[in-house]
């Protein structure tokens, strides 16, 4: 059972996880140092905790230590208990609903681990947005692909927003960093997969027009919402294939058309 | 052409539809009474002009005055340039690079005649943000619906947010709100449309099983993120249609599910 705490001086060093979440880079910082991430409202909390991750602490407000008291009990980590105005001051903006948690960050999982146990898997190349890595993920988690891989520059899944937007997502699907991105075409091959690049290009396959063979597994790669897929992707390919847009339009959001390809690509 | 003028007084009068942008209520109000909406950032200025709005004044940081110089060209609207940090004082925020026009806003359309010269469309029960809106809006354009119907409590499509959020396609893409909204199953059904209404309903037909008569008019309709549609669609509906998920995962956002029937029921 977690330890409740009524917490009178904002600048109590225990709440230190929790100061200035809205500061970008000032979290990077901490959350790589410390090995945490932060999981904002009661859903999120909640799934953190039954996907496995372990608590460090939580901070609530009042109201939000009863309804979590189910998952309070299953933890020994310290809950400290703040109004809602006070958890703004430490955090540093209106937080959803009044209850976080500083989570440990899980062990990176490495490629190899993940694609060995899938058959199906979105590749993203720098997507650098939060919200679009989140939307990403829970789209992809939904539509029952088994995993994500990211390039290097791609942002942080377990960001808060990343994580806030997902709903929860990025907690049960699996998911990797490929270190050596100029080398990620030949680990896809030598796994087993097919890959299908999401482009613009004038000669690239229409989606309608794609029919993977039975059995096969597909890895299908997107890329940054600006320029698109690096030239390196675009050659390296096994398929380069072209979601047809109405005269006039640039584009779906890549989280919008990553869900149009997955949906295509269902078994 | 525009009439290039210096402005030093960030509280002169002719500024005022520029205030406090991110003041939601504010904003509502103003433009309202006003009659005029945000375009913001250079490529969303440009697409309203093209699109044959009308602009009230554009407010640019310098480099974008040359930029836009052909579209300033085309117009007698007043240009008011300030360095970008003034900008920034005057609107309340960092703008999308300092590039800013107000617009009149364009006669609402009715759903009649939007109906009229439409054969598949999107009708949005009460979907009250504005990111989901126009991220909405962006994928049933790109994806090639024609048109886009909003029920009295959705968000406004020409709100700053959702403008940015659509990359513009609120300016091509035409919309409506159906005033009446109990009779707007009626509407869709006497303007010869079959209504195909997206819920998680458990007895819903998935999706993939789903197959509209050749030459049918198809009428998506889509509810709001929590509660879904309301009993009343629910019943009302032709047909309820269920996009197939991954055990464990809610739903998709609204603008993905949107973005899944959309290219499912492509002609």
């Amino acid at each position: 059972m977690a330890e409740m705490i009524r917490v009178d001086d904002l600048r109590d060093p225990r709440l230190r996880d929790y100061v200035d979440l809205r500061d970008v880079s000032l979290r990077k910082l901490l959350e790589t140092e410390r090995g945490l991430y932060i999981a904002e409202g009661e859903k999120v909390v909640r799934r953190a905790v039954t996907a496995g991750h372990r608590p460090r602490s939580f901070l609530l407000a009042p109201r939000w230590a009863e309804t979590l008291s189910d998952v309070l009990e299953s933890s020994d980590a310290p809950c400290f208990v703040l109004e809602e105005k006070s958890i703004e001051h430490v955090t540093g903006f209106h937080v959803h609903r009044g209850a976080l948690a500083a989570m440990d960050r899980p062990e990176p999982r490495s490629p190899e681990s993940v694609l060995e146990q899938a058959r199906r898997v979105v590749v993203a190349e720098d997507l650098v947005d939060h919200t679009n890595i989140g939307a990403l993920m829970r789209n992809v988690a939904a539509l029952g692909f088994d995993a994500v891989l990211l390039s290097p520059r791609c942002a942080d899944p377990l960001y808060r927003r990343s994580v806030k937007v997902a709903m929860g997502a990025v907690f049960s699907l699996p998911y990797a960093r490929i270190e050596d991105w100029y080398a990620a075409p030949e680990l896809l091959r030598d796994h087993g997969f097919t890959s299908y690049a999401m482009t613009l290009a004038d000669d690239a396959v229409p989606l309608d027009e794609v029919r993977p063979e039975p059995g096969e597994k597909i890895a299908l790669i997107v890329g940054s919402e600006g320029p698109g897929l690096t030239e390196h992707w675009q050659r390296a390919a096994d398929h380069r294939v072209v979601i047809p847009m109405a005269a006039g339009i640039d584009s779906l959001n890549v989280a919008a058309s990553t869900a149009v390809a997955c949906w295509h690509f269902r078994p």
